[in-house]
């Protein structure tokens, strides 16, 4: 029971394009870097959060990756749902319809009591998910983050940052 | 991103020996019978769940298991605790600490932004679980359930129920 790690990493790398200049992109093996990350596994991320209109990759000398949206348009949901997939955390078998006292199955006409009790945690953590957007996150973030390293962090973006061509 | 099979076989186990007659047990592989579920693996999470203190064993030739606790007092999320333990779904590796931006250790003290949004949400989903007893569960599936199955398991359970010996 557990989010892979690329949950975290897909996380970051939004947060990190956020502070991108308007129209700049920031290369994939530039994104690894900065969380010293492995860029192979981070670009199959980065694939499946482009995917699903999070991300975009522009192409060139001047190529990278920026925010197809703006981060109060994108929800830690979309970006977990990218990652993850939309399949439920809870998935029901309906064994209730196996053993001894099982009916037919056209006598089951609505669903697991079980799966709907489950369903409905799950709808409650979703729905968090999906109230909180990048932006939340970002500004949070930066309110516990040393001073010295928000610094740091816009310099090196400066420096890394793809500018568009004219 | 998902639960093992085992939290619905665990949750189907406890709602079966709610309907256990007052002080009476339910062989493990009764209960496995019942549902058509592999008895060893079934047999590991009872195991869980008696550590937990949700269901106790009772030994002897009467022996097997039933709820260690009156359902109204056993919540989804005792159970999913029991069979998948606490950890959290969200695991922070702390990857602001990398890369050139990062500052020095001691600079970091409050928790990562990123980690307390998806924290929160993850608390969204564990207080619904917290909220929802054994006992609501049951009703809800008693609701769907078809009448000749909730009849057919009540004759079943009969037979199957080990009576304490006097």
């Amino acid at each position: 029971m557990r989010l892979s790690e690329a949950v975290e990493w897909a996380i970051h790398s939004c947060a990190v394009l956020v502070s991108l200049p308007h129209g700049a992109a920031l290369p994939g093996a530039k994104l690894a870097e900065f969380h010293e990350l492995p860029g192979a596994y981070l670009a199959k991320h980065l694939a499946s959060l482009a995917r699903a209109g999070i991300v975009e990759a522009t192409v060139g000398r001047q190529g990278g990756y920026r925010l197809a949206r703006p981060p109060a348009e994108i929800t830690l949901w979309d970006i977990v749902a990218a990652v993850e997939g939309e399949e439920p955390l809870f998935r029901c078998t309906e064994i209730r319809r196996r053993g001894p006292a099982a009916d037919r199955p056209s006598a089951y006409k609505g669903p697991c009591g079980i799966a709907l009790a489950m369903r409905n945690a799950e709808a409650a953590w979703r729905a968090e998910l999906e109230r909180v957007t990048l932006a939340d996150v970002c500004l949070g973030a930066l309110v516990n983050a040393p001073p010295a390293s928000v610094q740091r962090t816009a310099e090196w973006m400066a420096a890394a940052a793809k500018l568009p061509t004219a």
